[in-house]
């Protein structure tokens, strides 16, 4: 179970947070680690500090320029976050998110991404709505900002526990023997950008005005977890709208499968 | 609830550990530092960047040269253990201690210190035997050292979930109206004293070859969890064996009351 659980970090200036973040996971035992467009090199001599012998978990971390490559294969997203926004997302506690992940990870091709955003910062809203629900660590509201490496030992800590109170095979698991495979990350993104496309076309949605549209159809997609078999029956959809809007345009030969590509 | 409750670091090297202690303890709203001879200068550069705003913490930070003086007023005290150890000791885990907090604090002069090593050998064994309770953090058994200021970052969110969950009026605690102040941790060791010199001196025990006897009474005595009521009791009787054994001395102005002093 824990091998299928990923620590994003976005855009962290200091290689010690890089470093105390793996050593948080060594210690709770994850391994699989993303950087997304680092603000420093990530290997120097204060990650290998701070990782005090998990720095393996660094040389083995994957490096990429955006959070959806990072999160591409994941079926769960989730974002932690500090601050609560104009738009609210679902939220849960550390334990909740904890108690979540036996059964999310059981199902058929099931990841889960823990996304960590800048140490100045956090995450932006586009990011925050790409997640499929925020976590927040309980903290003093008057000294509320936890180091990085911290918040990644919290919330790396309930994974932890998580699987020793599940171990390997939740209950769940048998009667999931007949569930759809969940649609990963990257598919439910072609969906939105086809969404948007086609809602652009049959004029119900103008980009210089968006009014929070767009934001308010993911959190609704995002919260009914979509198989991938319903994702491939709305892209379908989309299709012929679409056709219907711009009869005059060629097909675009948009594709249902959620490869990369045409969009 | 959580200003009763004491972080105590035992031989500290690092003073960026000090300042992630600190940071770490005002995120989950502690206040109470007490730093047992540090092998560092406990406020540098490396605290203040660590503690990122909370060193007001280190400033307030009473520094003393024993654990004895460090916990004296506290009548809980636990110490965070990574190792399993000859004598068993009674063991829980972050959660469980969670749970127990708010009764604990509920008690009539109830005061809690979780007590840290050093970074390189952790706890000594009379260092852990001074403690009612350890706690185990679950970490990967195959790295399973965690940072100090992780380890407090750990522990110190279960006091926060604990505090939250609970308030600062557990069900409890109307039932504990009657219930006596229990032992304060200087008030034991007082005992202690007494008892092993009691020992001594009714040749039961020879501190030359001491075979945990003074351990297991540790541990017993310990796990009752003794009001100050019974050990003041239990120090009359030692007083009086004392007499016993050496008939030719005067009396030694042993006091029950536990005020620091003869012994």
């Amino acid at each position: 179970m824990l091998e299928r659980i990923r620590i994003v970090l976005i855009g962290t200036s200091h290689p010690g947070n890089i470093g105390g973040t793996a050593r948080a996971m060594h210690n709770m035992g994850l391994a699989d680690l993303a950087l997304v467009a680092p603000r420093c090199e990530p290997l120097t001599a204060d990650t290998v500090s701070r990782a005090s012998g998990a720095d393996a978990l660094v040389h083995a971390a994957r490096t990429v320029e955006t959070l959806e490559e990072a999160v591409a294969d994941c079926t769960l997203v989730v974002g932690a976050s500090a601050r609560s926004r104009t738009l609210p997302w679902p939220m849960i506690t550390p334990r909740a998110l904890g108690e979540r992940l036996p059964e999310e990870l059981a199902a058929p091709g099931g990841r889960v991404a823990l996304v960590f955003g800048r140490e100045d910062s956090g995450l932006t809203n586009a990011e925050l709505q790409r997640c499929h629900a925020h976590v927040h660590i309980p903290t003093n509201p008057d000294f509320s900002s936890l180091n990085l490496a911290a918040a990644v030992q919290v919330l790396a800590y309930e994974c932890r526990l998580a699987w020793m109170e599940h171990g390997e095979t939740p209950a769940a698991s048998a009667e999931k023997d007949d569930a759809q495979p969940l649609a990963s990350h990257e598919e439910l993104e072609h969906y939105f950008t086809h969404l948007e496309r086609t809602l652009i076309a049959i004029g119900f949605h103008d980009p210089a005005q968006p009014r929070q549209l767009m934001a308010r159809l993911r959190r609704f997609t995002l919260r009914a977890r979509p198989e991938r078999m319903e994702l491939n029956i709305l892209r379908g959809i989309l299709s012929n709208t679409e056709k219907l809007a711009r009869p005059e345009q060629p097909s675009t030969g948009e594709r249902a499968s959620g490869e990369p590509g045409s969009d």
